[in-house]
């Protein structure tokens, strides 16, 4: 298969800086698009993988899933697209097809695995895919997303993880203007997750450890802010809410958040994956018919239709433009949670 | 308000046995139904209230919550049953019938609590309720199930309380002929479960700890049987269940079956109020979009649906008669689970 060579951002080993380095793309086959990146979102995935936070990173890693950009050359099968249109590529890229999951549009669950956007195995070249911190990518034109014309394209990016994210939850508990949901969390998930509830005309409320955090809870979308540390406002909101979208991406108590499910209320876990250490009492689960879940990202006609309904709402993410080469210092700043609310790479710099 | 005298069995202390005593039932209200006993049901729950082991505990205490009997009076406001009728009652004996559970024909997670069958808030009398170890139960008449009369009428008697807390998550889940179901523990819950799901058309599958119970379970209508402490037979179920049924009633750890559920499954706990001391790990819950959840008992109306399918599909539970002078035996055998597979009081005997 006929490659070429592209720039990147990329890291040797989990304790080096990310730094340029040039990477191969195959030449596009008649299912691919090849699109130039424009804008890559920076997802705290993006830093795990680089630093081997979960083991089985393979080197060298170039992180990047949130990626918009625009085509530039469309293989003979694709008619979905053309050249000169906005695109975008989530953290899939290649899945079966053919496993129940992918018959059901649930790529994200693929029974044999879905190819990541990086640190994926290659089915095309072999080794490992490269993400979305390079000058372009080609990918099968299945897994490649419509952008909304309308929108700010920078801002779009973290719509293709975070987004989609907690969208996925969202409708799959049918959310809608009469459901009371609550967010754990105001990072990169947990500001999409009010603005997407409160898009699809629910009650939101965010659950934050510091009163800090409320005013602009509040210009994000939320009707209310309850301090998780103060018993009294946890009594208040007791029994409430339909769905708690959980986004804390370490591991944490998640019985005082139960107690405030409404019945047949669901905890669901999208930002921590670990042991949660603090041990689960039955009794408010049993006696109220609530669930603790988890969900990860979305399929791809799902990824589709949260973009439509951004593009109609008018709903993108939150965020500072950097350069690639200060992606560095940006993830440092991400370790202190200092960032409002996703930093997202201007690829022109590269 | 008028009051007479039944006999009863019941106990004076945590510590004493069951023994004979008197008590007071109210006489039939307008919206009433006066009930002659003919055969009541063990349930663990009855021996835990008998000795306190939940705590809250009113003395003296009569258990029985699987009523069924003959119905003696009617008052002058129900419509629905006659003198003479087949009846049956199981937990709940009144509820408030105004918020939004209620509303929605979940008594059992009524908002404001229902009032259990026995040593719940007595309503109408003042002090608690005292259950179906008696001669006679006068019972609000919207709390009352009609009994099916091609059903041996012993046998009918667990299905109102191992059978509704099987049934209602076999529903509230959307089991049916495409679903696969495993049952973890077989003892009054599990058997019934066993016995409902494959009713509800399910391939059903139970979890055991030791290879004894594979006959047993294939009798009931079990189509497999896993035994959990092998790890290949376990691993032989990965991703395979939509539905878990956890009918086992101490702390034991919930991880091993969570990775037997595929994509969207539910572990449902219906057996065990604590505190799950294994250490829960979020990864195949959040890469398979699976929950756990809890659920009790069920509905009045979902518990004459249960009945009318019982009625319908010719199930019953298995049990073992018992005179109510066995009874504090009868304890110590469920105890040491030494019973296929619920004991059932004839009252006449008392």
């Amino acid at each position: 298969m006929n490659t070429y060579s592209v720039k990147a951002y990329g890291t040797e080993s989990k304790e080096a800086d990310l730094k340029e380095m040039n990477i191969e793309r195959r030449e596009a086959t008649p299912k691919d698009v090849e699109i130039e990146i424009l804008f890559c979102g920076v997802c705290h995935s993006d830093l795990h993988t680089a630093r081997n936070d979960w083991g089985g990173t393979k080197y060298p890693a170039v992180p990047g899933h949130e990626i918009v950009g625009r085509i530039t050359k469309v293989g003979s099968e694709v008619s979905k697209f053309k050249v000169g249109d906005l695109a975008g590529v989530g953290c899939i890229v290649d899945s079966c097809g053919t496993c129940e999951s992918c018959k059901q549009d649930l790529e994200q669950y693929c029974q044999t695995g879905f190819v990541g956007t990086y640190n994926g195995k290659d089915e095309h070249l072999g080794g490992h895919t490269f993400g979305g911190y390079s000058q372009k990518v080609v990918v099968d034109a299945n897994h490649v997303l419509r952008i909304p014309e309308n929108l700010d394209l920078a801002a779009v990016a973290p719509l293709l993880c975070a987004g989609i994210t907690t969208w996925s939850p969202l409708r799959h508990w049918n959310v809608g203007p009469n459901s009371k949901v609550a967010v754990v969390g105001l990072g990169g998930l947990g500001h999409m997750a009010i603005k997407l509830a409160k898009g699809l005309g629910a009650e939101v409320t965010l659950f934050s450890r510091t009163p800090g955090k409320t005013e602009d809870a509040k210009k994000l979308g939320a009707d209310h802010v309850v301090i998780s540390t103060d018993n009294s406002q946890m009594d208040s909101v007791k029994g409430k809410f339909d769905l708690i979208i959980d986004t804390v991406p370490y591991d944490h108590d998640v019985n005082p958040y139960i107690s405030t499910l409404n019945i047949n209320g669901t905890h669901v876990l999208v930002g921590y994956l670990g042991d949660l250490e603090n041990i689960i009492n039955t009794v408010p689960m049993i006696m109220g018919r609530k669930s603790v879940a988890g969900s990860v990202i979305g399929g791809i006609a799902e990824t589709q239709e949260m973009l439509d309904f951004c593009g109609e709402h008018n709903i993108v993410s939150e965020i500072e433009i950097i350069k690639m080469q200060e992606i560095n210092e940006a993830y440092e700043r991400m370790l202190k949670s200092d960032v409002r609310y996703r930093f997202v790479i201007d690829m022109q710099s590269l």
